[in-house]
Protein backbone atom coordinates (compact mmCIF):
# COMPACT_ATOMS: atom_id res chain seq x y z
CA UNK A 1 0.00 0.00 0.00
CA UNK A 2 2.67 2.28 0.98
CA UNK A 3 4.77 1.45 -2.17
CA UNK A 4 1.42 2.08 -4.23
CA UNK A 5 0.96 5.13 -2.74
CA UNK A 6 4.59 6.20 -3.66
CA UNK A 7 3.88 5.84 -7.20
CA UNK A 8 1.07 7.29 -7.36
CA UNK A 9 2.96 10.22 -6.14
CA UNK A 10 5.51 10.12 -8.18
CA UNK A 11 3.13 9.76 -11.35
CA UNK A 12 1.67 12.87 -9.97
CA UNK A 13 4.18 14.85 -9.11
CA UNK A 14 6.35 14.42 -12.68
CA UNK A 15 2.71 14.91 -14.18
CA UNK A 16 1.94 18.00 -12.39
CA UNK A 17 0.44 19.87 -15.64
CA UNK A 18 0.37 18.48 -19.32
CA UNK A 19 1.08 21.40 -21.67
CA UNK A 20 1.81 19.32 -24.89
CA UNK A 21 -1.22 18.19 -26.61
CA UNK A 22 1.52 15.48 -27.77
CA UNK A 23 1.60 13.71 -24.35
CA UNK A 24 0.72 9.97 -24.43
CA UNK A 25 -2.45 10.62 -22.01
CA UNK A 26 -3.69 13.20 -24.00
CA UNK A 27 -3.52 11.22 -27.50
CA UNK A 28 -5.06 8.10 -25.63
CA UNK A 29 -8.48 10.58 -24.12
CA UNK A 30 -8.95 11.79 -27.46
CA UNK A 31 -9.35 8.40 -28.74
CA UNK A 32 -11.62 7.15 -26.13
CA UNK A 33 -14.06 10.25 -26.90
CA UNK A 34 -13.22 9.18 -30.67
CA UNK A 35 -13.72 5.71 -31.41
CA UNK A 36 -16.07 2.63 -30.02
CA UNK A 37 -13.81 0.05 -30.77
CA UNK A 38 -11.09 2.24 -28.50
CA UNK A 39 -13.75 2.37 -25.36
CA UNK A 40 -14.44 -1.95 -25.77
CA UNK A 41 -10.49 -2.38 -25.63
CA UNK A 42 -10.07 -0.54 -22.85
CA UNK A 43 -12.57 -1.14 -20.82
CA UNK A 44 -13.19 2.97 -20.22
CA UNK A 45 -15.27 6.10 -21.52
CA UNK A 46 -14.83 9.60 -21.07
CA UNK A 47 -17.08 11.56 -18.52
CA UNK A 48 -17.08 15.49 -18.84
CA UNK A 49 -17.95 18.45 -16.73
CA UNK A 50 -18.70 18.19 -13.20
CA UNK A 51 -22.28 16.83 -13.24
CA UNK A 52 -21.26 13.95 -15.23
CA UNK A 53 -18.74 12.71 -13.39
CA UNK A 54 -21.04 12.96 -10.41
CA UNK A 55 -24.04 11.22 -12.15
CA UNK A 56 -21.09 8.33 -12.37
CA UNK A 57 -19.81 8.33 -9.22
CA UNK A 58 -23.65 8.43 -7.81
CA UNK A 59 -24.39 5.37 -9.78
CA UNK A 60 -21.62 3.02 -8.53
CA UNK A 61 -19.64 3.21 -11.35
CA UNK A 62 -15.25 3.54 -11.08
CA UNK A 63 -13.58 6.81 -11.95
CA UNK A 64 -9.84 5.91 -13.06
CA UNK A 65 -8.49 9.30 -13.48
CA UNK A 66 -9.66 13.01 -13.18
CA UNK A 67 -8.21 15.60 -15.79
CA UNK A 68 -8.69 19.52 -14.53
CA UNK A 69 -7.84 22.40 -16.28
CA UNK A 70 -7.32 25.15 -13.43
CA UNK A 71 -7.88 28.12 -15.52
CA UNK A 72 -11.15 27.28 -16.82
CA UNK A 73 -12.41 25.13 -13.98
CA UNK A 74 -14.57 26.81 -11.15
CA UNK A 75 -12.81 28.08 -7.63
CA UNK A 76 -11.08 25.40 -5.70
CA UNK A 77 -13.97 24.28 -3.17
CA UNK A 78 -16.88 24.44 -4.75
CA UNK A 79 -19.28 22.18 -3.39
CA UNK A 80 -19.55 19.94 -6.84
CA UNK A 81 -15.73 19.79 -6.70
CA UNK A 82 -15.47 18.54 -3.16
CA UNK A 83 -18.46 16.13 -4.19
CA UNK A 84 -16.31 14.66 -7.09
CA UNK A 85 -13.46 14.27 -4.24
CA UNK A 86 -15.41 12.78 -1.88
CA UNK A 87 -17.15 10.33 -3.99
CA UNK A 88 -13.79 9.38 -5.72
CA UNK A 89 -11.40 6.66 -3.81
CA UNK A 90 -8.54 8.28 -2.48
CA UNK A 91 -5.88 6.78 -4.73
CA UNK A 92 -7.49 8.24 -8.02
CA UNK A 93 -5.36 11.06 -8.76
CA UNK A 94 -5.60 14.30 -10.70
CA UNK A 95 -3.50 15.71 -13.52
CA UNK A 96 -3.89 19.31 -14.23
CA UNK A 97 -3.60 19.60 -17.85
CA UNK A 98 -3.28 23.48 -19.75
CA UNK A 99 -6.29 25.35 -21.27
CA UNK A 100 -5.12 24.43 -24.92
CA UNK A 101 -4.42 20.31 -23.88
CA UNK A 102 -8.28 20.41 -22.07
CA UNK A 103 -9.62 22.13 -25.19
CA UNK A 104 -7.66 19.10 -27.30
CA UNK A 105 -8.99 16.26 -25.02
CA UNK A 106 -12.48 17.94 -24.47
CA UNK A 107 -15.59 16.20 -27.18
CA UNK A 108 -17.29 19.31 -26.35
CA UNK A 109 -16.68 23.05 -25.75
CA UNK A 110 -17.57 24.34 -22.54
CA UNK A 111 -17.46 21.40 -19.88
CA UNK A 112 -15.93 23.49 -16.62
CA UNK A 113 -12.68 22.06 -17.20
CA UNK A 114 -13.16 18.36 -15.39
CA UNK A 115 -12.65 15.20 -16.81
CA UNK A 116 -12.66 12.04 -15.99
CA UNK A 117 -12.02 8.17 -17.39
CA UNK A 118 -14.48 5.76 -15.58
CA UNK A 119 -14.56 2.06 -16.40
CA UNK A 120 -17.43 0.77 -18.72
CA UNK A 121 -20.08 -1.51 -17.34
CA UNK A 122 -21.52 -3.43 -19.77
CA UNK A 123 -24.96 -4.98 -18.29
CA UNK A 124 -26.25 -8.20 -19.52
CA UNK A 125 -30.24 -8.86 -19.63
CA UNK A 126 -30.13 -11.34 -17.15
CA UNK A 127 -28.63 -8.78 -14.59
CA UNK A 128 -31.40 -6.59 -14.59
CA UNK A 129 -33.52 -6.16 -11.71
CA UNK A 130 -36.94 -5.36 -12.53
CA UNK A 131 -40.05 -4.00 -10.57
CA UNK A 132 -43.61 -6.36 -10.46
CA UNK A 133 -45.09 -4.90 -13.14
CA UNK A 134 -41.99 -4.00 -15.52
CA UNK A 135 -42.15 -0.99 -17.94
CA UNK A 136 -39.60 -1.26 -20.33
CA UNK A 137 -38.67 0.54 -23.72
CA UNK A 138 -36.62 -1.42 -26.44
CA UNK A 139 -35.04 0.28 -29.85
CA UNK A 140 -34.17 -1.65 -32.59
CA UNK A 141 -30.81 -1.09 -34.40
CA UNK A 142 -30.57 2.64 -32.92
CA UNK A 143 -28.19 4.50 -34.87
CA UNK A 144 -28.12 8.06 -33.47
CA UNK A 145 -25.90 8.04 -30.29
CA UNK A 146 -28.38 11.27 -29.38
CA UNK A 147 -32.11 9.74 -29.71
CA UNK A 148 -30.80 6.87 -27.63
CA UNK A 149 -29.68 9.38 -25.20
CA UNK A 150 -32.36 11.25 -25.67
CA UNK A 151 -34.75 8.13 -25.23
CA UNK A 152 -32.81 7.66 -21.81
CA UNK A 153 -33.96 10.91 -20.52
CA UNK A 154 -37.52 10.60 -20.87
CA UNK A 155 -37.28 6.98 -20.09
CA UNK A 156 -35.70 8.11 -16.52
CA UNK A 157 -38.72 10.40 -16.29
CA UNK A 158 -41.18 8.13 -16.91
CA UNK A 159 -39.24 5.57 -14.22
CA UNK A 160 -39.13 3.24 -16.53
CA UNK A 161 -37.33 0.05 -15.18
CA UNK A 162 -34.70 -0.27 -18.33
CA UNK A 163 -33.97 0.46 -21.85
CA UNK A 164 -32.99 -2.20 -24.16
CA UNK A 165 -30.79 -1.97 -27.39
CA UNK A 166 -31.40 -4.50 -29.95
CA UNK A 167 -28.49 -5.08 -32.44
CA UNK A 168 -27.62 -1.02 -31.98
CA UNK A 169 -25.33 0.18 -34.29
CA UNK A 170 -24.06 3.09 -31.80
CA UNK A 171 -22.05 2.55 -28.70
CA UNK A 172 -23.37 3.11 -25.07
CA UNK A 173 -20.84 5.07 -23.61
CA UNK A 174 -20.30 7.69 -26.99
CA UNK A 175 -19.76 10.97 -25.64
CA UNK A 176 -23.25 12.70 -27.95
CA UNK A 177 -25.34 9.30 -26.42
CA UNK A 178 -24.16 10.57 -22.64
CA UNK A 179 -24.91 14.40 -23.50
CA UNK A 180 -27.75 14.30 -24.59
CA UNK A 181 -29.26 11.76 -22.28
CA UNK A 182 -28.11 14.82 -19.54
CA UNK A 183 -26.78 11.59 -16.90
CA UNK A 184 -29.72 9.43 -17.86
CA UNK A 185 -27.47 6.62 -19.22
CA UNK A 186 -25.84 6.16 -15.74
CA UNK A 187 -29.74 6.27 -13.71
CA UNK A 188 -31.54 4.04 -16.34
CA UNK A 189 -30.25 0.18 -16.56
CA UNK A 190 -29.07 0.23 -20.39
CA UNK A 191 -28.64 -3.37 -22.06
CA UNK A 192 -27.37 -3.90 -25.66
CA UNK A 193 -28.11 -7.48 -26.67
CA UNK A 194 -29.96 -9.21 -30.07
CA UNK A 195 -33.47 -9.38 -31.08
CA UNK A 196 -33.92 -12.63 -30.36
CA UNK A 197 -32.61 -12.54 -26.69
CA UNK A 198 -34.40 -9.93 -25.93
CA UNK A 199 -37.57 -11.42 -27.21
CA UNK A 200 -36.87 -14.61 -25.44
CA UNK A 201 -36.17 -12.73 -22.17
CA UNK A 202 -39.57 -10.67 -22.48
CA UNK A 203 -41.77 -14.35 -23.11
CA UNK A 204 -40.09 -16.26 -20.29
CA UNK A 205 -41.21 -13.33 -17.90
CA UNK A 206 -44.67 -12.90 -19.11
CA UNK A 207 -43.69 -8.94 -20.45
CA UNK A 208 -46.43 -8.17 -22.97
CA UNK A 209 -44.43 -7.02 -26.30
CA UNK A 210 -46.27 -3.62 -27.78
CA UNK A 211 -44.45 -2.51 -31.42
CA UNK A 212 -45.04 0.78 -32.27
CA UNK A 213 -45.91 0.78 -35.65
CA UNK A 214 -48.85 1.56 -37.89
CA UNK A 215 -50.02 -1.58 -39.86
CA UNK A 216 -52.64 -3.62 -38.03
CA UNK A 217 -52.34 -1.32 -34.86
CA UNK A 218 -54.71 -0.11 -32.16
CA UNK A 219 -54.11 3.56 -30.59
CA UNK A 220 -51.85 3.15 -27.97
CA UNK A 221 -54.18 5.02 -25.37
CA UNK A 222 -56.83 2.22 -26.00
CA UNK A 223 -54.27 -0.56 -25.01
CA UNK A 224 -54.16 -1.60 -21.44
CA UNK A 225 -50.31 -1.08 -19.99
CA UNK A 226 -50.91 -2.04 -16.45
CA UNK A 227 -49.08 -5.37 -16.89
CA UNK A 228 -44.85 -5.81 -17.09
CA UNK A 229 -44.76 -4.18 -20.29
CA UNK A 230 -42.13 -3.28 -23.08
CA UNK A 231 -42.32 -0.70 -25.32
CA UNK A 232 -40.57 -1.61 -28.53
CA UNK A 233 -39.79 0.86 -31.64
CA UNK A 234 -37.49 0.88 -34.34
CA UNK A 235 -35.55 3.45 -36.53
CA UNK A 236 -37.24 6.57 -38.09
CA UNK A 237 -36.41 5.70 -41.40
CA UNK A 238 -37.54 2.02 -41.83
CA UNK A 239 -39.48 1.06 -38.70
CA UNK A 240 -39.47 -2.58 -36.99
CA UNK A 241 -38.07 -5.82 -38.24
CA UNK A 242 -40.47 -8.63 -39.35
CA UNK A 243 -38.96 -10.65 -36.21
CA UNK A 244 -40.27 -8.09 -33.62
CA UNK A 245 -43.84 -7.96 -36.02
CA UNK A 246 -44.18 -11.35 -35.39
CA UNK A 247 -43.15 -11.31 -31.61
CA UNK A 248 -45.85 -8.60 -30.38
CA UNK A 249 -49.01 -9.18 -28.48
CA UNK A 250 -50.21 -6.12 -30.04
CA UNK A 251 -49.00 -2.85 -32.22
CA UNK A 252 -49.59 0.46 -30.98
CA UNK A 253 -49.79 3.95 -33.26
CA UNK A 254 -49.63 7.59 -32.15
CA UNK A 255 -52.06 9.18 -34.54
CA UNK A 256 -50.82 11.53 -36.65
CA UNK A 257 -53.11 14.54 -36.85
CA UNK A 258 -50.57 16.86 -38.63
CA UNK A 259 -48.98 17.08 -42.11
CA UNK A 260 -46.14 15.80 -40.81
CA UNK A 261 -45.24 11.90 -41.13
CA UNK A 262 -43.39 10.95 -37.92
CA UNK A 263 -41.94 11.80 -34.24
CA UNK A 264 -38.56 11.68 -32.98
CA UNK A 265 -38.00 8.30 -31.38
CA UNK A 266 -37.55 10.34 -27.90
CA UNK A 267 -40.58 12.22 -28.34
CA UNK A 268 -42.50 8.76 -29.13
CA UNK A 269 -40.79 6.78 -26.53
CA UNK A 270 -42.34 9.48 -24.05
CA UNK A 271 -45.59 9.70 -25.10
CA UNK A 272 -46.33 5.97 -24.98
CA UNK A 273 -44.33 5.32 -21.23
CA UNK A 274 -46.65 8.38 -20.00
CA UNK A 275 -50.01 6.26 -21.23
CA UNK A 276 -48.07 3.66 -19.06
CA UNK A 277 -48.15 6.17 -15.78
CA UNK A 278 -50.93 7.46 -16.46
CA UNK A 279 -53.08 4.42 -16.48
CA UNK A 280 -50.51 2.94 -13.59
CA UNK A 281 -51.44 5.84 -11.55
CA UNK A 282 -55.41 5.96 -11.92
CA UNK B 1 -44.47 41.90 -69.26
CA UNK B 2 -42.00 41.39 -72.55
CA UNK B 3 -39.66 43.84 -70.99
CA UNK B 4 -39.91 42.00 -67.42
CA UNK B 5 -38.97 38.79 -69.42
CA UNK B 6 -36.29 39.89 -71.03
CA UNK B 7 -34.16 41.24 -67.71
CA UNK B 8 -34.99 37.90 -65.87
CA UNK B 9 -33.95 36.12 -69.49
CA UNK B 10 -30.81 38.20 -69.46
CA UNK B 11 -29.64 37.96 -65.68
CA UNK B 12 -30.14 34.38 -66.13
CA UNK B 13 -27.61 34.22 -69.12
CA UNK B 14 -24.57 36.43 -67.73
CA UNK B 15 -25.55 34.21 -64.30
CA UNK B 16 -25.14 31.09 -66.10
CA UNK B 17 -23.26 29.33 -63.52
CA UNK B 18 -22.12 31.02 -60.60
CA UNK B 19 -18.35 30.25 -59.70
CA UNK B 20 -16.83 32.24 -57.67
CA UNK B 21 -17.73 32.51 -53.65
CA UNK B 22 -17.19 35.98 -53.62
CA UNK B 23 -20.20 36.69 -55.87
CA UNK B 24 -22.38 39.50 -54.07
CA UNK B 25 -25.20 37.02 -54.08
CA UNK B 26 -23.36 34.39 -52.34
CA UNK B 27 -22.66 36.52 -49.88
CA UNK B 28 -26.21 37.72 -49.30
CA UNK B 29 -27.16 34.06 -49.29
CA UNK B 30 -24.22 33.45 -46.35
CA UNK B 31 -25.64 36.43 -44.44
CA UNK B 32 -29.45 35.48 -44.50
CA UNK B 33 -28.44 32.24 -43.62
CA UNK B 34 -26.81 33.14 -40.54
CA UNK B 35 -28.38 36.62 -39.58
CA UNK B 36 -31.68 37.05 -38.18
CA UNK B 37 -31.68 41.05 -38.38
CA UNK B 38 -30.84 40.15 -42.41
CA UNK B 39 -33.27 38.15 -42.63
CA UNK B 40 -35.85 40.71 -41.04
CA UNK B 41 -34.40 43.31 -43.38
CA UNK B 42 -34.89 41.86 -46.10
CA UNK B 43 -38.01 39.77 -45.38
CA UNK B 44 -36.40 36.45 -46.98
CA UNK B 45 -34.91 33.53 -45.54
CA UNK B 46 -33.38 30.46 -46.83
CA UNK B 47 -34.83 26.81 -47.53
CA UNK B 48 -32.23 23.96 -48.28
CA UNK B 49 -33.57 20.86 -49.64
CA UNK B 50 -35.82 20.18 -51.91
CA UNK B 51 -38.37 18.83 -49.26
CA UNK B 52 -38.15 21.81 -47.36
CA UNK B 53 -38.61 23.80 -50.29
CA UNK B 54 -41.38 21.76 -51.32
CA UNK B 55 -43.28 22.36 -47.92
CA UNK B 56 -42.80 26.51 -48.49
CA UNK B 57 -44.11 26.16 -51.29
CA UNK B 58 -47.00 23.85 -50.27
CA UNK B 59 -47.49 26.21 -47.46
CA UNK B 60 -48.20 28.72 -49.93
CA UNK B 61 -44.97 30.91 -49.40
CA UNK B 62 -43.67 32.83 -51.90
CA UNK B 63 -40.15 31.52 -53.39
CA UNK B 64 -38.10 34.55 -55.01
CA UNK B 65 -34.87 32.43 -56.19
CA UNK B 66 -33.92 28.64 -57.00
CA UNK B 67 -30.00 27.68 -56.77
CA UNK B 68 -29.02 24.54 -57.99
CA UNK B 69 -25.57 22.61 -57.63
CA UNK B 70 -26.02 20.28 -60.54
CA UNK B 71 -23.31 18.28 -59.45
CA UNK B 72 -25.01 17.69 -55.83
CA UNK B 73 -28.46 17.39 -57.28
CA UNK B 74 -30.20 14.73 -57.85
CA UNK B 75 -30.73 13.99 -61.81
CA UNK B 76 -32.91 16.26 -64.37
CA UNK B 77 -36.40 14.73 -64.04
CA UNK B 78 -36.94 13.63 -60.34
CA UNK B 79 -40.43 14.37 -59.28
CA UNK B 80 -39.18 16.37 -56.34
CA UNK B 81 -37.84 19.07 -58.67
CA UNK B 82 -40.72 18.44 -61.26
CA UNK B 83 -43.11 19.38 -58.05
CA UNK B 84 -41.24 22.50 -57.28
CA UNK B 85 -40.76 23.64 -60.47
CA UNK B 86 -45.05 23.19 -61.23
CA UNK B 87 -45.79 24.97 -57.62
CA UNK B 88 -43.23 28.19 -58.81
CA UNK B 89 -44.81 30.94 -60.49
CA UNK B 90 -42.68 31.09 -64.02
CA UNK B 91 -40.60 34.25 -62.95
CA UNK B 92 -38.80 32.62 -60.48
CA UNK B 93 -35.00 32.01 -62.08
CA UNK B 94 -32.63 28.89 -61.15
CA UNK B 95 -29.20 30.04 -61.35
CA UNK B 96 -26.21 27.06 -61.10
CA UNK B 97 -23.86 27.37 -58.81
CA UNK B 98 -20.45 25.32 -58.53
CA UNK B 99 -19.96 23.18 -55.96
CA UNK B 100 -17.63 25.24 -54.02
CA UNK B 101 -20.44 27.99 -53.83
CA UNK B 102 -22.73 25.84 -52.95
CA UNK B 103 -20.77 24.18 -50.06
CA UNK B 104 -20.31 28.04 -48.92
CA UNK B 105 -23.93 29.21 -49.39
CA UNK B 106 -25.30 25.87 -47.97
CA UNK B 107 -26.03 26.00 -43.87
CA UNK B 108 -25.92 22.34 -43.85
CA UNK B 109 -23.65 19.89 -45.54
CA UNK B 110 -25.97 17.78 -47.35
CA UNK B 111 -28.80 19.12 -48.69
CA UNK B 112 -29.66 17.87 -52.20
CA UNK B 113 -27.53 20.64 -54.09
CA UNK B 114 -31.09 22.57 -54.14
CA UNK B 115 -31.46 26.17 -52.18
CA UNK B 116 -34.16 28.80 -52.56
CA UNK B 117 -34.65 31.88 -50.73
CA UNK B 118 -38.48 32.10 -49.71
CA UNK B 119 -40.46 35.23 -48.43
CA UNK B 120 -40.87 35.49 -45.15
CA UNK B 121 -44.40 35.79 -43.57
CA UNK B 122 -44.51 37.38 -40.07
CA UNK B 123 -48.57 36.27 -38.82
CA UNK B 124 -49.83 38.23 -36.19
CA UNK B 125 -52.12 36.71 -33.37
CA UNK B 126 -55.41 38.04 -34.81
CA UNK B 127 -54.75 36.14 -38.43
CA UNK B 128 -54.63 32.73 -36.49
CA UNK B 129 -57.65 30.51 -37.71
CA UNK B 130 -58.38 28.49 -34.90
CA UNK B 131 -60.89 25.30 -34.45
CA UNK B 132 -64.39 25.50 -32.14
CA UNK B 133 -62.00 24.38 -28.98
CA UNK B 134 -58.39 25.03 -30.13
CA UNK B 135 -55.38 23.41 -28.73
CA UNK B 136 -52.41 25.61 -28.65
CA UNK B 137 -48.42 25.72 -27.14
CA UNK B 138 -47.48 29.11 -25.99
CA UNK B 139 -43.87 29.18 -25.42
CA UNK B 140 -42.00 32.06 -23.15
CA UNK B 141 -38.88 33.25 -24.17
CA UNK B 142 -37.74 30.22 -25.96
CA UNK B 143 -33.79 30.54 -26.68
CA UNK B 144 -32.60 27.43 -28.56
CA UNK B 145 -34.00 27.21 -32.43
CA UNK B 146 -34.13 23.47 -32.34
CA UNK B 147 -36.25 22.94 -29.00
CA UNK B 148 -38.42 25.51 -30.85
CA UNK B 149 -38.46 23.67 -34.27
CA UNK B 150 -38.89 20.21 -32.13
CA UNK B 151 -41.55 21.79 -30.46
CA UNK B 152 -43.23 22.63 -33.52
CA UNK B 153 -42.74 18.99 -34.85
CA UNK B 154 -44.78 17.89 -31.83
CA UNK B 155 -47.26 20.06 -32.45
CA UNK B 156 -47.99 19.20 -35.99
CA UNK B 157 -48.55 15.67 -35.19
CA UNK B 158 -51.19 16.23 -31.97
CA UNK B 159 -53.31 18.25 -34.76
CA UNK B 160 -52.61 22.22 -32.60
CA UNK B 161 -53.83 24.62 -34.36
CA UNK B 162 -50.76 27.26 -33.50
CA UNK B 163 -47.50 27.85 -31.35
CA UNK B 164 -47.26 31.32 -30.08
CA UNK B 165 -43.57 32.40 -29.28
CA UNK B 166 -44.29 34.94 -26.55
CA UNK B 167 -41.03 37.45 -25.86
CA UNK B 168 -38.57 34.81 -28.11
CA UNK B 169 -34.76 35.00 -28.14
CA UNK B 170 -34.72 33.59 -31.28
CA UNK B 171 -35.62 34.19 -34.87
CA UNK B 172 -38.71 31.87 -36.75
CA UNK B 173 -36.91 31.60 -39.91
CA UNK B 174 -33.64 30.18 -38.35
CA UNK B 175 -32.12 27.17 -40.10
CA UNK B 176 -31.86 25.14 -37.50
CA UNK B 177 -35.68 26.03 -36.18
CA UNK B 178 -36.70 24.96 -39.97
CA UNK B 179 -34.39 22.19 -39.65
CA UNK B 180 -35.48 20.51 -36.97
CA UNK B 181 -38.93 21.07 -37.35
CA UNK B 182 -38.60 19.20 -40.19
CA UNK B 183 -40.79 21.05 -42.21
CA UNK B 184 -43.35 21.84 -39.31
CA UNK B 185 -42.36 25.84 -39.24
CA UNK B 186 -44.47 26.00 -42.97
CA UNK B 187 -47.39 23.00 -41.88
CA UNK B 188 -47.93 24.44 -37.99
CA UNK B 189 -49.32 28.26 -37.64
CA UNK B 190 -46.44 30.04 -35.70
CA UNK B 191 -46.62 33.55 -34.32
CA UNK B 192 -44.23 35.52 -32.03
CA UNK B 193 -45.71 38.66 -29.68
CA UNK B 194 -45.35 39.48 -26.44
CA UNK B 195 -46.87 37.42 -23.34
CA UNK B 196 -49.43 40.44 -22.35
CA UNK B 197 -50.48 40.42 -26.13
CA UNK B 198 -51.09 36.54 -25.61
CA UNK B 199 -52.92 36.70 -22.58
CA UNK B 200 -55.40 39.16 -23.44
CA UNK B 201 -55.94 36.92 -26.71
CA UNK B 202 -56.35 33.91 -24.74
CA UNK B 203 -58.54 35.43 -22.43
CA UNK B 204 -60.85 37.19 -24.84
CA UNK B 205 -61.27 33.76 -26.70
CA UNK B 206 -62.35 31.87 -23.55
CA UNK B 207 -59.12 29.70 -24.26
CA UNK B 208 -58.39 28.33 -20.70
CA UNK B 209 -54.52 28.77 -19.70
CA UNK B 210 -52.44 25.76 -18.27
CA UNK B 211 -49.23 26.40 -17.19
CA UNK B 212 -46.49 23.54 -17.02
CA UNK B 213 -44.73 24.32 -13.68
CA UNK B 214 -44.49 22.59 -10.35
CA UNK B 215 -45.61 24.78 -7.71
CA UNK B 216 -49.04 24.39 -6.50
CA UNK B 217 -49.80 21.68 -10.19
CA UNK B 218 -52.08 19.24 -10.74
CA UNK B 219 -51.09 16.11 -12.62
CA UNK B 220 -51.60 17.19 -15.93
CA UNK B 221 -53.72 13.88 -17.02
CA UNK B 222 -55.97 14.87 -14.01
CA UNK B 223 -57.02 18.05 -15.68
CA UNK B 224 -59.41 18.51 -18.40
CA UNK B 225 -58.20 19.56 -21.85
CA UNK B 226 -61.68 19.61 -23.76
CA UNK B 227 -62.44 22.97 -24.01
CA UNK B 228 -60.03 25.72 -26.04
CA UNK B 229 -56.67 25.14 -24.22
CA UNK B 230 -53.36 27.22 -24.20
CA UNK B 231 -50.51 24.97 -23.02
CA UNK B 232 -48.05 27.18 -21.77
CA UNK B 233 -44.10 26.57 -21.23
CA UNK B 234 -40.87 28.27 -20.07
CA UNK B 235 -37.79 27.34 -20.89
CA UNK B 236 -35.64 24.34 -19.34
CA UNK B 237 -33.56 26.51 -17.27
CA UNK B 238 -36.03 28.98 -15.75
CA UNK B 239 -39.02 28.14 -15.98
CA UNK B 240 -42.19 30.89 -16.35
CA UNK B 241 -42.12 34.25 -15.68
CA UNK B 242 -44.65 35.20 -12.88
CA UNK B 243 -46.84 37.18 -15.40
CA UNK B 244 -47.67 33.97 -16.83
CA UNK B 245 -47.84 31.98 -13.86
CA UNK B 246 -50.92 34.85 -12.43
CA UNK B 247 -52.71 34.46 -15.33
CA UNK B 248 -52.83 30.48 -15.43
CA UNK B 249 -56.48 28.74 -14.92
CA UNK B 250 -54.46 26.13 -13.61
CA UNK B 251 -51.26 24.62 -12.65
CA UNK B 252 -50.08 21.47 -14.29
CA UNK B 253 -47.24 19.26 -13.70
CA UNK B 254 -45.57 16.06 -15.61
CA UNK B 255 -44.52 13.68 -12.86
CA UNK B 256 -40.84 13.12 -12.92
CA UNK B 257 -40.56 9.59 -11.79
CA UNK B 258 -36.74 8.92 -11.92
CA UNK B 259 -33.29 10.85 -10.91
CA UNK B 260 -33.04 13.41 -13.32
CA UNK B 261 -35.61 16.70 -13.09
CA UNK B 262 -36.67 17.59 -15.78
CA UNK B 263 -37.68 17.03 -19.89
CA UNK B 264 -36.67 18.37 -22.93
CA UNK B 265 -39.19 21.28 -24.07
CA UNK B 266 -40.35 19.15 -26.90
CA UNK B 267 -40.72 16.22 -25.24
CA UNK B 268 -43.13 17.72 -22.56
CA UNK B 269 -45.30 19.55 -25.06
CA UNK B 270 -45.63 16.19 -26.81
CA UNK B 271 -46.80 14.29 -23.52
CA UNK B 272 -49.31 17.04 -22.78
CA UNK B 273 -50.45 17.56 -26.18
CA UNK B 274 -51.21 14.29 -27.11
CA UNK B 275 -53.35 13.57 -23.51
CA UNK B 276 -55.54 16.65 -24.76
CA UNK B 277 -56.03 14.37 -27.88
CA UNK B 278 -56.55 11.31 -26.03
CA UNK B 279 -59.50 13.06 -24.06
CA UNK B 280 -60.88 14.81 -27.17
CA UNK B 281 -61.07 11.60 -29.41
CA UNK B 282 -62.99 9.42 -26.66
Amino acid sequence: MFFRLFIITFVFMIEDVITSAQNPRVKQMVLLGQKSSERRRQGLFVAEGRLEILHCLEAGLHVTQLYVCPELAAPEGDTEWEQIRRLCPADVTTTKVSPKVYEKMAYRGTTEGVMATVEARYKKLEELQLSEHPLLVVLERVEKPGNLGAVLRSADAAGADAVVVCDPLTDLYNPNLIRSSIGAIFTVPCVACSSEECINFMKQRGIQILTAQLQDSHLYYETPMLEGTAIVMGTEATGLTPVWRKAADAHIRIPMLGRLDSLNVSVSAAILLFEAVRQRQK
